[in-house]
């Protein structure tokens, strides 16, 4: 309740969070000459000249677009582009703090995916990559899959990459913790939207194998006639021959990884589950279960999105490195196989992870070094 | 040719001229709980309930779009929008460092008008307004159109309205300093693009009666078969019966505006026109006629847009002072009046104008304080 007054109070003495900052001087006729008339010609006609330019002229191979719809903000739903301005002011400030990136964030109304796809490779001129986020799904899917295919900047969705990724990284150190081996672990994720999805087909690109999903209407498999093509696509490939329903499948889980709104979690289920379970409850910004609560029940390792609890799985972890490296290898693509890789890199940023530890803190600027160096090394 | 040098050293030494510049702290955890999850929900949600607040709790109302297609850029012509860049990033360092304006550059590919309009349509939940740039006539004068009409937020084509601002204003002086009265001035405008169209819109605005346009193909009157809707309504407002062609219009006139990148003004047909005649010889970066040449065939008075001789009509005058008069008195709509005004308003910034001296420099950081004060007013 303090963070909401602070956070109200903050925003109105600064009208937002965000301005632009001139890079050259601006104050004599000689400057303008050089930044503008007649001197900026030059510039212009040696990028017409050759393309690649514009990434050496401009502030465009530094510069991220974030985009939303506003249709699926936080855990507040649809609220629209003007609502949804201060998460992503908040997001651009997070870029430039964290990665020096230039984030500028566009919420705009746009009727369907058609729209949002189509503004998108409108605005690619503008800039070195574009970042959605907050964009309701099922329509992030189609939306993330036809930019992959036709643009030539790199495009992260947060909620779906920024997620797995954390997700993944978190999971991966709950294993060295506990001692278990991730591939082999029976593993439940509760949540069949853009987080449950990516997640799942993460842990899959990791090689994880015994995944169950679940939606608010069960366990997603092959019985069901009322899943979209992204679950139909994902149940291909699990391996839940053995999963009759939502009890006896959280009955054999190892682990238990929460990202749906709706979803709960209650004592009674943890109790059934597989002995010390490993918890990640990320419903924001009620989880699914109270870590005390978790903990009492017999969970081995807890992990929310809190920040006022240990061990919070944060998306502000990725991103800013993410995009660090893509900028600074110019990848026009971000692959299966960087996600894998920057999710093993975020969790071997903590050199001992403890239960109480899972990842590094979200203000450890050695993150984003770590990240970028990693996604743009090219190993993939 | 040293401003073209010094244009690509400086450029490529600072990669662009903008960058983002966070106005808040994201150093600690506590900060990012505020300025991010979960304060920010807070802010979040008093917008959704009350629109209105987006320009108090985020940068919007101090931020403007500057978006152009790139199909006019300069004396460049139809460079593309990756090219448009530099110019559009100049724009906004001018904007922040004359206005304090947030203007971001969103160079986009754009197949036609209507792609142009569905998009500033799509960003104007992100922006207090828009700065359209170089795109090309007739299909500016449509988009323009459209926008005033169907937006909230003001929309303001530079080379439409900036230009005639400046122009407006320079012929204001030159009377001034001539003892002449512009009502009376008899005038031809060479060049029927955005800018001559606009100029002609607003000199008519202001009083003037007696105009001729001149395009390509000569003299712009009701025999002509082969006029665009913009050229056509524009003639219905001019008093030109009694003019037959190009020379016999040039003959009788008293003041002569170039804005057309081809037009040429030669020294015999400034000798054919009335006495000691005012010569805005405006294209870029060559004039239609050298300001020496003109004052040698009887020129009474020249201006150009060039920085390196007296007299630079310059757009660079106008806009950061008409946009900071909007956003500070959170107009919507810029109407011909407030146009007329503002030209009146920088006329006026010059206390004695003199054949050399009819514009402030451009560096006088008074201009805008007057043209935003003029604006936001509303008198108009």
């Amino acid at each position: 309740m303090d963070y909401n007054h602070k956070a109200l109070v903050l925003h109105k003495k600064f009208r937002g969070k965000i301005a632009i900052k001139a890079k050259v001087s601006a104050k004599t006729k000689s400057d303008l000459s050089a930044i503008y008339t007649p001197g900026v010609g030059t510039v212009s006609l040696a990028i017409a000249k050759n393309e690649t330019k514009s990434r050496e002229l401009t502030n465009r191979a530094n510069q991220v677009a974030i985009v939303s719809d506003g249709t699926a903000v936080l855990g507040l739903g649809n609220i629209g582009p003007l609502a949804a301005m201060p998460v992503m002011e908040g997001k651009s400030v997070i870029f430039k703090e964290f990665a020096d990136i230039d984030a500028f964030p566009l919420c705009i109304t746009a009727a369907d995916s058609e729209e949002i796809i189509k503004f998108c490779k409108q605005i690619a001129p503008s800039f070195g990559g574009i970042n959605l986020e907050d964009i309701s799904a099922p329509n992030c899917f189609a939306i993330l899959e036809r930019l992959e295919a036709e643009l030539d900047i790199p495009v992260f969705h947060d909620d779906q990459d920024g997620t797995a990724i954390a997700v993944l990284a978190g999971l991966i150190n709950a294993c060295r913790v506990s001692g278990r081996v991730l591939k082999e672990l029976k593993i439940v994720i509760s949540g069949a939207g853009a987080a449950g999805i990516a997640i799942a087909r993460l842990l899959i690109a990791f090689g994880a194998k015994n995944l169950v999903l679940l939606d608010s209407k069960g366990v997603i498999d092959k019985r069901r006639k009322d899943l979209n093509k992204y679950k139909q696509e994902i149940i291909k490939k699990l391996n839940i021959n053995d999963c009759k329903d939502k009890e006896n499948c959280l009955t054999q889980a190892d682990a238990y990884i929460g990202v749906s709104c709706r979803g709960q979690l209650t004592a009674s289920m943890i109790k059934k589950m597989q002995p010390r379970p490993i918890i990640f409850a990320l419903a924001n910004p009620i989880p699914e279960i109270m870590p005390e609560s978790a903990f009492k029940a017999g969970a081995g390792i807890v992990a929310t999105g809190r920040s006022d609890y240990p061990n919070q799985i944060n998306n502000a972890l990725v991103f800013p490195g993410i995009f660090r490296g893509l900028l600074d290898g110019k990848i026009n693509k971000i692959t299966e196989k960087m996600k894998v890789g920057a999710a093993i890199a975020l969790a071997y940023c903590v050199k001992k992870p403890q239960k109480t530890k899972l990842l590094p803190n979200i203000t450890d600027k050695k993150v984003v070094k770590i990240l970028a160096k990693t996604i743009s090394a090219k190993h993939f």
